[in-house]
Parts: C-alpha cells; structure tokens; sequence
C-alpha cells in the first residue's frame, strides 16, 4: 500500500455550510476508492500547517455516520485563516519549509477548499511546485457564500446560504404583515461586491406575499434620492414595504452607502453602521411610518439547519470528484459545476485551469437586473431557485443540532 | 345544530411561532366535539372585530392538512393588534357595540390568543359580561416568545424561540472558533424585563463548546465595570468569548444600557443603539481584539423552520383545551401549563382566573442566578431543556416552506 502515498487538506476563507460537505466528500471519495494511505488535515489552513498544526483525519472519520455528521457541521471542521502566501521571492523558507512538510510525509496531494484568496494559495502552491519540480498536485475546490467565483456554475455554499436568506424573508414577511400599520421593513444581506445572496431573497416572493417588493445590488449605484422615490411608490400601494439590501451597495461614486455615517456615540466611540441600519435612518426622516432594519448577520453562512439539500449533495460530489483528480495525478486546477439544464436540474463537476480562477470576481449580469435597478429578471430566478431546493435532515441531541467536536479549535 | 351557537377567535400581541398552532387547536377541539356551529375570527383582533374585520374560520379550515399547515405557519394569521381596551367608563359605547355584535351573531365564547396586554382585554370583557348579565364566556390562550405570564409553568411560543436561540448560539460559535485569533462575539437576544429567553441560551452549551461564557439577564443589575472584568478573565482563559445579553439589561439606576447612547448620525439622526451593539463598542475600546455584536432580531420570534416540536404540539393541546373550556360555560379564565415531571417530562393544562394573571410579570427565580449575574444554575437549566424537544417536519415548495397564505392580512 505504501506507494498510493498520503494527501493533505486544508479549509481556508469565510464560513459557509457546505464547506465540511466538500471536506466529508474529498474523504468519502478516498476512502471508496482507496486512493490514498493517510489522510492529513491542516488546522487552520496553511497558516497553521506552517506551525505543524495538522490533524490525522483517516483516523478521525472512519464511518459513514461519522462522515455523514461532518457534512452537516456548520463552518470548518480544520479551522480557517485568513493567510495569502507570499510571492515566491519575497517569502523567505515558506515554500522550502512546505514542500520540505510534503516530502517527509509523502503527502503527493494539496487539496485546499476555499474561496478567491484560497484559489490564489492553491495557484502559487502549483507554479512553485512545478517550478521547482515537486511531485505534488494541488487541487482547489470552491467554496463562498458570495457565489463571486469564475467559470462555476455557482459555488458549493451558496445554495444553503440562499436558502437561509429567502425562508428567513419569508418569515419576516409573516411577522409584518400581522399589523393594521403602515411600516417599512429593510434586510441586509451579507455580498460585499457581488449580490448574489441578496438576489435569492427574489425566492422568497410567494402567490400571497411580494416581499422583498424591491432589491438593491452593488452591482449597480445606489442613489439615496430614487430609492425614497422606490420606497414612496410601493408605499402607495401597500400598507407594508420590505426591503432586500445588499451590504455592499455603493453610491454613484463608489463609496459604500454604509460608511455615510459619521456618528459617535455616548463613549467616542465612532459608530460603524450598516448599509440597512444607514437607510432606516434615512427613511424615518422622509417618512411618517414605522422603519425597521435587520442585519441577517452570520447565521446566513452558519445555518446549517436550514441547508439546501442540493447545496450539501453536490458539495460532497465535488469532494469526491477532486479525490479522484488529484489521485490522477492532475494539479493547478479547481473543480467546477457545469449546468446541464434547469427542468430537470442537472449538473456536472469539471476541473479548469486555477491561473483563469485566482484572483477573478463574477459579478451578477446587468441583463438579469431590471432597468430601474431594484428588481431582478426572471433568468436570475430560474437560475436561483434550483440551488435551494431540497431539505437536510439533521440529527439532534439535547434539542439542539448534533455536529462535529470542533474543541481541536480552540482548545 | 343552531343551540350551540357560534364563537370568535382572535389574537394580539407579538408574534411567535405557537399562535397558530393555538389557534389550530381551538379549531380542532370544535371540529373534534362538534362544539360550535361556526367559528369566526377576528381580523387585526379587538381592535379589527371594532371595524368590523371579521373572517369564517369553519370554510376555511375543514382538513386536517390545512389545519396542520396552519399549525406551522409562524407570527398570526388573523393578524394583530397593540389595542388596549380602555375602562368601562371612559369607552364611550365600544362595549356595547361588541356584545351588540356577539348577540347578532349568536356568539357565546370569545377566545382570545396573546400576552400580557391581550389578557387584559380578557379580563374587562369578562367583568362587562358579568357585570351587564351578558352571556358570553370569555377565554384566554397565553402565547409569549418572553414566558414572563404569571401561573403557568411556561407559555406557548417560549420553547420555539428558545429553540432558535440555542441553535443559533452553537451556529454562531462554530462560526467564530475557526479563526487563530481572539475576539469577542456578543449575541443580543429579545425580553425586555423578563430574561427567560437569553437564559435559554444556555442551553447551546455542548461537551466542546462553552458559549455563551456569560449570560446577562435584566432581572439583576448590569455593571460595564463588572462586565469588563468578566470578559477580561474568559479571555485570559480562552480564545474567543461568546457572550448573551438581554436587550432589557439596565444599570442600577434602572436605566436600560442600550439608551445610554446619545450619538447621532452624518443626517443628524439619533442612533438608537441595542445593548450589544453599545457593548460592542466599550469592548472595542477596552480590548486590543476583535470584537462583533450580533442581534437575532425578529427571527427569534418568527423562526418555524426551526421550532420546537413540544412547544406547537403542546400549543395546540392548550387550544383544544380552551375550546372544550369555552363551550363548558366556563369564564374569565386563562389556560395555564403545570409541570408534573421533568423525568420523563410531562405537563396537565387547566384554567385559572384571569384576574390574578392579566398585567402580571413573572421574572427569572432570583435563585437561578449566579451570585456574579453572569450565568444560570442547572436548576434552570432543568426547567428549560424539554421545552426545546424535538424537531417539526415543515412542507417545502419551491425550496422555502409552506405557510398559510396571508393576503387577507395586507391585500
């Protein structure tokens, strides 16, 4: 058996719900197919595997229960960072004491499931390595909430985070329709440059509810002036108004909306406030009614309780697929999802060049947003609606979700 | 049939993610006992049935599917209302125009779904009633996210919530401890004098995870001296502090921490500050780490993709009740929970007079406080973890659940 070799992997980046999937699938892929000895885990990223920080995990997940529980934890089972290497020239040993790591442990595959500063580690892992020689394929596997990633499809998380966003829209619209009051209602969703996330609140709209009646993306500038003139519109026609917004939603001039504010508070303290929380503000000034906002916070990458089934199955088959491609001895590539149609939905996994992936955002298409700029197409939501479909069904203990122990982490 | 007569339901109040189920069970028990010949709900509650905003709930509700999607549907479906009915005295002829319309319309029971305010109105319909020889018998149905009704062992809608809070709690803690560094996550939960639901916090507590570290509840006096010093020495112990505080705790002055700030915005707008978020920035202050404040806002109440499979079952038991009560001849009561057992856990129903319960607060036992006021006892603990069993299999469509439609409550 001693010459399959051993492979290491790594999570890195923001959290999402489907990261552990992809982790859970690149072992389940090993271990049916017996493609390798040992499999190690770096504890927080690459930056704890350059303090030795590493895990064994073929002796940690050795049955289906226990690998079926990995792909339902929520965030990382290895831990994160939030470490871009160094290029080649300016980074001392890094690279030497790496692939030094690699050569005593004969670990012949990197496997690093991230997002955009991922892809770039995973990038500058295989020029080195074939720079210099090395015999170690690198293999990058998506990951984000953002769905801010080229050449996928979408990206392993943003289904359940989607999901996440459009039943808690849903359920928002419950708890304002039940007052005989006019009222504004604004939610902000997390998507800094891509508006992905705050697109799938469109999801939410059902026979008996509009909500969100109106969507603002940072893929087009946001003026303070229309969106009073959005807000009084609907206002003339319904008693309650709610309000999908993205996080990142900039004025003509490219400045966050969120950073307007200049307030202080009662400490001194400058007070960061958020796209939502800016436009309550602005609101209640111009309006005589009720205005709430709600910042949907970190529960939208975290809610594993309300992952999409969708979302969890392909995130482990992707795993699986880059077992298989970095045991063919296949690197500087990271998997993909191709879709195939929508009516039946149906995807495939692909690998492509990781130097067309790094360091690239994808943005929404201005042809799915409507002219006004606060409403999407019917393309965006056949595109959407796909990735949530189908429920997850989590063991519980104590009333509350059994994951992962993840004291490894902070011990 | 016809000397049955009929009977109206309504709800007011808050929401949660029980009200429904309640009134579901009122409408089973009729079905049930073929109790009333129809059952009319109030739209908007006391304040709508004054408008004339009326709906026949016995067309609407004939199926059991249709009567468990009611069950799982979160906030009211016949809507709500912050109506306190004024003193006899001062009313003018809205008394009289509500028995008018119970006589016209053969109504011999009115239930009313809510809180502390709606148990008021309870409690002066029940005195008119009886005072003016009218027989209509007048039944309360407690529901509150903030458990603080007097008299029954919990209320309706608490182990949902507390459900939510627990669940999110270990997502959000997942979420923090994948990153190398220290900080600081303060999660804000709701209960504004009652802190039942942020003590349930507690019970997001795991073999591997701690959070939250501290627990700060409005029954005791909140210090920022005192709460320094206590995150200062988790910190000293561990690398992230996870922290829940009620949105209600106050100085000893009695003043709410979250009013104490006075900042103001770049649109000279007064920033309304919660206590997490004002906390957030002494902590940012005081420690060189990164510190975050977290709301769970409205999702806390209105979460049924996430509640507690006790709390609707036993909701709509506590309905059931109160409909076999109403057409008994029984008045001016309100049905309450009695906790017979916590091993195996088992509860009764019965009614008691509304008149000891109505604009009653029940606080935390002070017993179940740490001497320090930053953490619980496992009495209390105890108390609150069967409530949080067991998990409610929703219907999805298009990838979002399945809820009652609302039109009626914003057409």
């Amino acid at each position: 058996m001693k010459h399959k070799g051993n492979c290491i992997i790594g999570q890195s980046g923001g959290p999402t719900v489907a990261i552990n999937a992809s982790l859970s699938g690149v072992l389940q892929g090993i271990l049916e197919n017996d493609l390798y000895n040992k499999v190690y885990g770096m504890v927080n990223g690459i930056e704890g595997l350059l303090q030795g920080k590493v895990l064994d995990l073929s002796d940690l997940f050795q049955t289906q229960d226990a690998l079926d529980q990995l792909t339902h934890t929520p965030a990382m089972y290895l831990g994160s960072c939030r470490f871009k290497l160094p290029n080649c020239e300016e980074s001392g040993t890094i690279y030497e004491d790496l692939f030094n790591f690699f050569e005593a442990h004969d670990i012949r595959t990197f496997f690093y499931i991230g997002g955009n500063d991922s892809m770039d580690t995973v990038l500058k892992l295989s020029n080195y390595a074939k720079a210099n020689g090395k015999a170690v394929n690198v293999i990058g596997i998506p990951k984000t909430i953002d769905n801010d990633l080229p050449l996928t499809d979408h990206t392993p998380g943003f289904g359940s985070a989607a999901k996440y966003v459009a039943t808690s829209l849903l359920e928002i619209a419950h708890d304002t329709y039940i007052y005989d009051i006019p009222s504004v209602t604004i939610v902000e969703i997390m998507g800094r440059n891509a508006g992905w996330l705050t697109a799938a609140s469109i999801l939410a709209r059902t026979s008996y509810s509009p909500a969100p009646d109106l969507i603002y993306l940072p893929e087009v500038s946001f003026s303070v002036e229309r969106f009073i003139e959005d807000v009084k519109a609907i206002k003339a026609q319904r008693k309650n108004v709610i309000i999908a917004v993205s996080e990142g939603i900039k004025d003509e001039e490219g400045r966050y909306i969120s950073a307007s504010s200049g307030a202080v508070d009662a400490f001194g303290h400058k007070q960061l406030c958020g796209a939502g929380k800016t436009l309550e503000n602005v609101l209640k000034a111009e309006l005589g009614c009720k205005v709430r906002s709600i910042e949907l916070n970190v529960l939208q990458r975290s809610a594993s309780h309300i992952a999409s089934k969708t979302d969890l199955d392909e995130a482990v088959r992707i795993g699986k697929a880059a077992a298989t491609l970095g045991a063919q001895g296949e690197t500087a590539k990271m998997l993909c999802y191709k879709r195939i149609s929508n009516a039946p939905y149906q995807i495939e996994t692909f690998a492509y060049d990781i130097a067309a992936i790094a360091n690239q955002e994808k943005t929404i298409p201005l042809s799915w947003i409507n002219e006004r700029g606060n409403d999407l197409t019917d393309e965006a939501i056949d595109y959407l609606r796909p990735l949530i479909q189908g429920e997850v069904l989590l063991s519980y203990a104590n009333g509350i979700p059994s994951y992962c122990d993840i004291s490894h982490l902070h011990g």
